[in-house]
């Protein structure tokens, strides 16, 4: 079993697609079998340059990814993909499946695309697509690139795992730059606006340069507004250049305060989810959750009063968590 | 000390505007004041109407809750009105403040209305705005309204605090109903075309439709398609009436099923948030953190085997508990 863990791990190591493949989804699933790998393999990371791409749905994201994924191929660098698709909150199923997205990568080795669902889960993707991240790092991927479908907290949660985020607007949006999320505008490290063949980039640009001029730049990088037609790869190897760019900017103090910075979130994020895990599988098994529903539906007791009491009750067995850790 | 709680209680049951606005204050910065007050109306609450309003920004959602309000209030039915802020998650401040938004509404008793910022925090807005809702219900609102701005998680987590709820679509979206996020399109109850006078109601009206023909009715509840232009208050008079036919549909085991289900999550969210800042509180003081986070980046240890120890040493000390439930 263990032997069998250190095969598994070393062939992540390697580049072996199938073991990447079977870990990533060990990883999605929750199974204990992804957090040994990544134990094994952690010490491996810390390589990649992590590349968040965001922007409306319909922007142009997966073709720009494609395009920028095959700007890094032509180095030999080998290249990542972590699509996270909006997934229902009620049917649980992912939109888009990896085998219908990027077909033109699809062939080469030298590329590994995978989807993740965000599962419409509070705290549910940051943790694992860290980890996913971690294993293409460890894989041996010069570069990973994060690309999220929507506009909202995916895209913050996102720009906490990348080193850059670049963020796509497109001509036609109008008023939305000014009406879009605040929190959104700031997490781009880079402008790119898609489609600039069409009519009003011009006026897009405007709105972003007014934009910027009244924000203060962060870590003190102003970012730049690009122009690409993604379909046609126009403006993909300058996107390339100045992505570079930031990252030996970054290399000046900037990047070291932002992963510092990304390892707290994944830290936090980690022991969020692992403490309620914990009290779920010891404390809310069967119909106890059900039973402590009702009494508050029926006003017996208070939200705040049961969930003290929950938190309170749970004492670790030290015997299982050495038993679980082997 | 007591005393001073239960007064402050006595005149949230009341109706006082101020003391209700402090307590929404101190659930918001997490003061413990804030969950006591809770605690001692929460065997009042469940007798108001929750209603949320969400779509797309600039789709007239203020526009549409302020008449709604008001549709309302002719009755002389309290409203209560939550308006979820986007919030950068740098700044951490919200853009828009109570004081610009619906200032027709502002100087009517009746009505309580109160932004709150999302925080571009996991698990952040749940139970805060949650026990908000508490409060205004406990001060006798029979509507509470949450209004959200953007469109992403936060709406999915809107729609777990609301009975009803209402997502707002503008002509000209165009195609955006097909990009729109799949989990966003699920959670409404009723559709509303605002600025129904401008072109392309009709086209829009045929895509939802088209997209609500491949869909299964949630609840067995057919959502309805209406259309409004807020601003001049028409169509505003038949939403609410359709917001009351949900409501008594709801009533037939929809409604109850409902309520559980939305019970489970406001417990599981609490459970999450009082087991982190629990532990955070005990082990994650000063230095600590950076320390742990020191360690990871440097890959001497991985984020998996740090939590798992910070999990393992939290043991909940008896007598600390015991004191802080007095």
């Amino acid at each position: 079993m263990m032997q069998a863990k250190q095969e598994w791990a070393e062939k992540i190591l390697s580049g072996d697609r199938r073991a990447i493949a079977r870990a990533i989804s060990a990883i999605e699933k929750g199974e204990p079998a992804g957090r040994e790998l990544l134990k094994r393999v952690f010490s491996k990371t810390g390589g990649a340059f992590v590349i968040g791409v965001t922007g409306s749905p319909g922007a142009g994201k997966s073709t720009l990814v494609e395009k920028l994924a095959a700007e890094y191929r032509a180095d030999g660098t080998r290249v990542g993909i972590i699509a996270v698709d909006p997934t229902s909150p009620f049917s649980g199923g992912a939109i888009l499946g990896d085998r219908i997205r990027m077909q033109r990568l699809a062939t080469d080795e030298g590329v590994y695309i995978r989807s993740m669902a965000t599962r419409g889960q509070l705290g549910g993707l940051a943790p694992a697509a860290h980890d996913a991240v971690s294993i293409l790092d460890a894989a041996g991927c010069g570069v990973v690139i994060i690309e999220t479908v929507g506009v909202g907290q995916d895209e913050v949660e996102v720009a906490r795992l990348a080193e850059a985020t670049v963020l796509l607007l497109v001509p036609g949006m109008g008023d939305d730059v000014q009406t879009f999320k605040a929190g959104v505008m700031e997490i781009a490290d880079l402008f790119v606006i898609n489609k600039a063949d069409q009519p009003g980039a011009g006026r897009i640009e405007q709105e972003i340069t007014a934009m910027l001029a009244i924000s203060t730049p962060r870590d003190g990088w102003q970012p730049p507004i690009l122009r690409t037609v993604a379909t046609t790869g126009e403006g993909i190897a300058a996107l390339r250049e100045k992505l570079d760019e930031f990252r030996v900017f970054g290399g000046q103090g900037v990047r070291e305060a932002r992963r510092r910075e990304q390892c707290r979130s994944r830290l936090l994020d980690l022991l969020r989810q692992e403490l309620f895990e914990k009290v779920a599988r010891q404390r809310l098994q069967g119909s106890e959750l059900d039973a402590l529903v009702g009494e508050v539906l029926s006003r017996r007791r208070d939200p705040h009063t049961v969930v003290e009491e929950l938190v309170a009750e749970t004492a670790p067995r030290e015997t299982e968590i050495s038993k679980s850790r082997r």
